[in-house]
């Protein structure tokens, strides 16, 4: 909406990103490559958020450069414990990550002093997100990629000014504080649009409004589910041709260091992905769309790493019609779409996040595909509804599963499939459980099998 | 040696077989498919030694099926601290593992019901194996694959006595018990021969004697680095086209639990590996061999594998000259040589002995191979020989390795290549700390560049 609230919006937006801008030169002049990895002096990597992102960059400390006696230590921190990454992890705090104080407690207790080795993950939004930028801005933490990159890339109206800067495509949208000014912007895009809240990720508090009873809940919906603050909401343009003729892509970049010592930006094949709702519901490898969309798409996603800067992956959402690409979302940081890069990459997205943050080379090899001639395929096993519980209903306890029921089916279907069991201790409606994975030359055979093993193993977990 | 001290000891040998045959039967009868992983009941998982081999297995327990909240909990036994598997598991003691008392009360602090779910993995041989098997054989603790396997597979004189049980081709050997008495049998076969300790594995104590000169020492050098006890050794004829045109293979087979609830054997591609001296030094798949050899490799290892029963790997040593396959020795378990399957197939040999031994089913996709087009090898990383010390010289601490130096090595050269550093805390001379590894369409190529890695790693590990 035009007024003056969007202009001086529009204005601290610019400023933010300039700021943004100015600090990355001194962020990346303070970095350096990481020479030596020493048992008796650790480099120490923080985890925020110990899900299963968090556990493939943990596990690759470990299964690469040997863990503690290798010289690094891994610290994982979440809201509940018995969290995927604990059991793997050197140390574990279990608290509200949503308190800044205690948050900032726990890090310095970890790294006292922000000029020792080490790297912070920021995994999830779920913390005090602007404490940890804080951290890396004010004290030198080495929030990474910088500690701008999650201010900026969980704001969607930062996100769409960068991508406006950078002269990157994106979608039409436009930005109100009411439910009636919502209205108003889809009066004139046409329905459905698109509306969710400026501060999220994940798609959490996304919705496509296709009716006009939709439209009347749009807002409400989205400010109940931001991961955020404020009472601003993003309306966008819905791209008619998409579901019929167009695609979803992750596009993942690696910023890192090279064998000259300086940073450099590594451009990953894209990930493609499909979802019935906002959040992460199959993707694979490689992707089907065109050479000159792929073109685009790593141009696009190569410019917002390079404006933002630091180390590390940066995944960016976007959506492909044809050779056409618009830019969505960004996140400075591995993705769930990118879980399936642990079968059909030589390094998984957790093992490029570590390689690049802790300031190591992330080689052509470790971004190469592992599997070339087949598509790999990973669908989410999720927990039931719970009888129609919603999504914030009440927790079950997650009593058991039934491994080998899902073993013996994979076998006896002879699919090409793995299954990758996550170990929550507990389940709210449609919480992510696992993964399964299927390979097969033909894409919508590949699909079809892991979607299959998905719904047979989503049968095979046991709740109270 | 003709005479009644062979006698007796092949009379007893046979008594042996026999026993563990009948023990097998009982064995194979009170294992059961593990229907459930319970997080509140859950299953343990003991490595009796916490290597690189039971960092694997440990590692697969938190990767496939979610670690203790997935109803799994590992520990590891070793002697030292820091041992590679031991930040991975979820409980870990160090000591003397050749302390029997010491060892059973530990093992029945972890599990204290033979009863209870579990599967105990002995992944070395310095330990009091005897103790192990007996706490299998009386107590009906699951010493996996059965309790007789670590014996029968330690003892070199009991192996030959099987294969010839299983009328499966293996090597001329005689059976000594004095230095005076490999000298007569070296007359007989004729230089050179291969002289080896009867309790033994992984090759220690193992030496090629090719003079006169070495065959002097040939007694006292097998008995000083047995880790075994006993003063008898084996003498086997050496095959004079091994070298020139011949090969060696590790046969994996693994024996599960099918979707029947029956015990089977699966076959695994082979494994093929070359070594200077006697210890593992490379390794790689796929085989180059006929597919005739292949076949008979996979023939004598599947009967290998069942006559001894029970549950896990078995992974058989072969010497193969064109279509000729000679059985040499078996471990009941993963296998140094096996390590390159964390690349090569699409479930490690830690993951495979992991699913199989808990009662899981092993599908043929676990067992085929993830890169089918290309060779993929491992070269060992050592650890110098510290200016001439021997093997048993002091150990030094590892202060540290040069992990960027390793990466821009493999990116400058351009290599498809991968490095596993095992983060011991000290080496001794020749300690494996590491493996790197290589990809390439061609055998050579792939071994060459695999052999620089671990050659230019070597170099980047900084000793005291």
């Amino acid at each position: 909406m035009e007024g003056s609230g969007l202009k001086g919006h529009l204005r601290e937006g610019l400023r933010f990103l300039e700021e943004a801008r100015e600090f990355k030169e001194s962020f990346e002049a303070r970095l350096s490559p990481l020479r030596e990895l020493s048992p008796s002096k650790p480099f120490t990597y923080l985890s925020v958020g110990g899900g299963e992102l968090g556990d493939l960059v943990v596990s690759a400390a470990k299964r690469l450069l040997g863990g503690p006696k290798g010289g690094i230590r891994t610290v994982v921190f979440d809201r509940y414990d018995g969290c995927p990454a604990q059991d793997v992890a050197d140390s574990f705090e279990g608290f509200d990550m949503m308190k800044g104080d205690l948050l900032e407690a726990r890090v310095r207790k970890y790294i006292p002093n922000p000029s020792e080795s080490h790297a912070i993950y920021l995994e999830i939004e779920k913390i005090d997100t602007r404490r940890m930028c804080e951290l890396g801005i004010r004290y030198g933490y080495r929030v990474m990629s910088t500690p701008y990159g999650p201010l900026i890339c969980m704001d969607r109206h930062l996100t769409k000014l960068m991508f406006d800067e950078l002269k990157v495509p994106r979608l039409e949208w436009a930005y109100a504080e009411s439910q009636r000014e919502i209205e108003l912007i889809a009066e004139g895009f046409g329905l459905p649009v698109i509306v969710k809240p400026i501060m999220t990720s994940s798609g959490h508090g996304t919705s496509i409004v296709r009716t006009q009873e939709d439209l009347k809940k749009a807002y409400r919906y989205a400010l109940e589910h931001a991961r955020g603050i404020g009472d601003r909401v993003i309306v966008e343009r819905f791209l008619e041709d998409l579901k019929t003729k167009g695609t979803e892509i992750t596009q993942f970049v690696v910023r890192h260091f090279d064998d000259e010592g300086e940073i450099i930006t590594s451009v990953l094949p894209p990930v493609e992905h499909r979802r019935p709702g906002a959040t992460y519901h199959e993707s694979w490898m490689p992707s089907t769309i065109s050479r000159k969309a792929i073109e685009r798409c790593q141009e696009s996603a190569k410019k917002i790493a390079e404006l933002i800067g630091g180390l590390g992956l940066y995944a960016v959402e976007q959506f492909v019609i044809g050779d056409e690409v618009y830019n969505n979302e960004v996140a400075n940081r591995p993705h769930d779409t990118g879980m399936v890069t642990r079968w059909t990459l030589n390094a998984d997205e957790g093992a490029i996040q570590l390689l690049s943050t802790i300031g190591l080379q992330v080689t052509p090899f470790d971004i190469s595909p592992s599997r070339p001639n087949v598509f790999g395929v990973a669908h989410v096993i999720l927990a039931p509804d719970f009888e129609g519980e919603s999504e914030g209903g009440a927790e079950r306890a997650v009593l058991g599963w039934m491994a080998k029921d899902v073993k013996d089916f994979m076998a006896r279907k002879g699919y090409s499939g793995d299954v990758w069991y996550f170990g929550k201790p507990t389940a709210y409606p449609h919480r992510r459980m696992g993964l399964a994975v299927a390979f097969h030359e033909k894409l919508e055979e590949a699909r079809r099998e892991a979607e299959e093993i998905a719904h047979y193993a989503e049968g095979k977990i046991i709740y109270s």
